[in-house]
């Protein structure tokens, strides 16, 4: 009946004409829509402080049938449905420039401990392995996961002698995987509000046999369900920005694990690169040396 | 007389004829060098739980004159001195693959609630004002800190028309910033083991009296001591991997303020991409619109 | 009737049911099927050497009701639409590679002539000049024009301070462009097989009343129906391989005759530049110089 | 005695008091010094139309002791050690732009021409099979040749399972390289005036036993003498542009060549290929299709 893209704005057409419990209400929604759609009008209430016939009334006043459709509609939003548009919308609240930033600090560090804490580490063991056995590895992100990909990229080509970068290019993304075999592994980095291309590719190369491994937000994004392996870094939607600070937590700790097994060779490798670095004067040195 | 190299090397060749109490200090120091270094003798005896003079003996058995000594040399390491092969060999340590894994996640929250904790909010809101009055804003960044410099200059693009990004192409930085004035913003970013070239570079347009930014570890970095404003957010050193964790978390930050001050704006240039986005199937739609 | 497609096929599977003369016409065609596609029946009969009758029958024995039906399934080959496995098989004629490659030469030497003696200088001018007085100028290219405009964007950049080459990367390419206005220039560069993102991107310029000059290889090319002042350079369709080496020739003219009208600043520029690459060493000096 | 970059300055400075004859010879010098360098003054003075004593009072009168001496100021110039500030000062003389961009065509289709007559086909045969035998592919260039490098990375990739491009990126070039081994082969394209970067990795990789495949202007190029095989393209040097439209034909017949050995496969992958780029729309179709 409703289109979902409704909802916030049905909250801020209708936000004078709610109760002052409603208010509350309305608040928490916009705040936390990403919890709320899954708490029933019973828990909501609770959370908020007002009883859970105040949620139904809530729910009625925006023209809902029940609490149940607007909790559908609250469901579409959460399964990145959000325009940019919206999100931008919800941020109208955060007057205060001060706060905002602050949050983004905030929800960084909740994202990190809850991926940390939720981190299946046989998985993620299982997920080292895989790399290391491959052939070839691809790794494959699009948009803005398309610096968490170079930077993957970057380090494990430090350690791989096999690792490729497949991003927008000349090429497109598929061209650089034509030659995707079984014995392959892809990563594939994809992130709300999940990249078109990056999902066909993953399917493209799928069908291919070649091993995935989905670095993404939730078992339930549509990355996860083409992936062999999943391992799972809470992103953080901020107004809009996705915040891609844990799945960067995340992939440090995978090139850590994977260069431990290849000590030996990075340790050969960053000394041959020392000496490079010095004679090029890659890095800094501090004055003091300079005046040696 | 001794090389800064060699500390870390010393430990380890002398660690079998340390004492007990000694390799405790020893083990200390290689895990925490960069807290150890600014602790008197008698406060590393203290949270090693030793006596001052184990702590004196051991720099003795290391060949130190004295405790002062050893200090100096741990002082050259801090000063992002180590180099990728010592630090991989610091992690030999680290046995369990899993523990230095979780590592680098715990070391990522500590360092964005640093990062956030010690925030001069009123410097940030400098740095907010000035990239909104900067003519052009340039943004550099070099080897690992190039993913944060697209990063942000992929977000600041949504919002201002006036962003280059500087990075390493086919023309060098020099040339990509060799119109710069002093009517122009530089955001420079840099980390240890900080990149000579951005160095150089962000001399360079200092001399053309541009406004310079500096996104970097420590008001001692050397981009700090160029920049005009600094912002601080700490790197994370694990093995031979720089995490840019809070950096990014920083950069969101900035991004988002900088956003709000422009809200109508970027919502009419998102209403337009939304249905670009749209025709163009740039993200992915769940099963259920497609239906429709 | 039949699909453009059969042609090279319909030759290829009747080939040895052909007579002798017809078979003289087969091959010419396969090998110049551009310039057959505007000959009448009779002038490829005189090419060939061969009776304009012959030239009927042979499209007889294809199954074409006439020479007519013939050459509008030529003309369908020529508008671009010849795919990349046609264009190889075509090649399979050439059994001797040194006689291919050697065609390919010839074929950009031809091209460069062909783009130097058709070249409208008064065209060329009125390119300078709307190139000189934009705000801004953006440089359009992607898949393989993509290192055309990456090329010109190079030297471009030396001699502007406003330019900026838009191509495949985190940012599509309509984001990239999203803030063109009146004022600005849009070089586009689109040949043969014609990226349809580069025609929805100039289409999507267009709507915004920017100037939009094109570098295409034909008056008819959808990119020159786009433009509002279209350069014209031919590319070289050999195999698989779309040779862009009379365009670069055409962008070599381009950027020097803006140079020209910029000398002084050039000049200016490209002093700092010398000092700049001399300290880095950025170029080779020869032995001797190094001993100096 | 005197620095090369003096010669045309000198001839600048003494213009004026140059007599008819000589001043002919100052021109043609100044636009055909790379010609002029390798003439006897008697083949000069033919050239110009002024006897062999003209030449040497010419010499004289801009303070050389000879001939000779003149001659090997000339010698150092064309080594490639015209700075851009001297190149630009060169064009001076044309001061009509539309002959100076009529002398750039003319100069492209000498240069292909040339490229063609001179290419050693044995030679070209070998560069083919030693990159269809390589183990990897690395394809180096830096700066205005990297877009060459990009152009043949995207064409050889189509056909090749184990090319990477190499060029400035967040990984140095030394980085990008670090694995290369006594199977592999690197192809570097380098062009006056020779990146030094390029030239230092080609040493670090020819220490590592590769076979190197140059792609370069001279038999005497630095490139040259580090590379098994030469391929020689002249580029072509009028004002601050290096033209590479030479050596974008000569890899453009390289491409082909290695086509024709993998023609099946080729086929296959573009069938593939056309598939998906059907599916993705990649490429404009004419309206008529549209419809259809």
């Amino acid at each position: 009946m409703k289109e979902n893209a409704d909802l916030i704005k049905l909250i801020q057409l209708n936000f004078s004409k709610l109760s002052k419990s409603q208010k509350l209400i309305a608040e928490y929604i916009m705040a936390n829509y990403d919890k709320a759609a899954f708490m029933t009008a019973a828990k909501l209430g609770e959370v908020v402080g007002v009883s859970e016939s105040t949620v139904v009334r809530f729910a009625n006043t925006l023209g809902y049938d029940g609490y149940r459709d607007l909790q559908n509609d609250l469901h579409e939003l959460v399964k990145n449905k959000l325009t940019t548009v919206q999100r931008i919308s919800l941020t109208n609240d955060y007057t205060n420039k001060e706060n905002l930033s602050k949050r983004v600090f905030k929800k960084d560090i909740a994202n990190i401990s809850k991926t940390f804490d939720e981190l299946d580490y046989d998985n993620f063991e299982k997920a080292v392995e895989t790399i290391l056995n491959g052939e070839r590895v691809y790794v494959l992100g699009l948009r803005s996961s398309s610096f968490l990909a170079g930077y993957l990229g970057f380090y494990l080509n430090f350690i791989l002698n096999n690792v490729k970068v497949v991003t927008a290019g000349p090429s497109d993304v598929f061209e650089q995987m034509l030659k995707v075999t079984s014995n392959d592994v892809v990563i594939g980095i994809s992130y709300p509000r999940y990249s078109s291309r990056t999902l066909d590719a993953l399917n493209y190369v799928k069908g291919k046999d070649c091993k995935v491994i989905g670095i993404t937000d939730s078992i339930l994004s549509p990355a996860a369900q083409i992936s062999d392996i999943t391992l799972i870094a809470n992103s953080n939607m901020v107004s809009f920005v996705d915040s891609l600070v844990a799945p960067m937590s995340l992939i440090n700790a995978l090139i850590i694990a994977i260069g431990m097994e290849k000590r030996e060779d990075i340790t050969n490798y960053f000394e041959d690169l020392e000496s490079i670095w010095k004679e090029y004067s890659v890095y800094n040195l501090n004055s003091k040396d300079k005046n040696n």
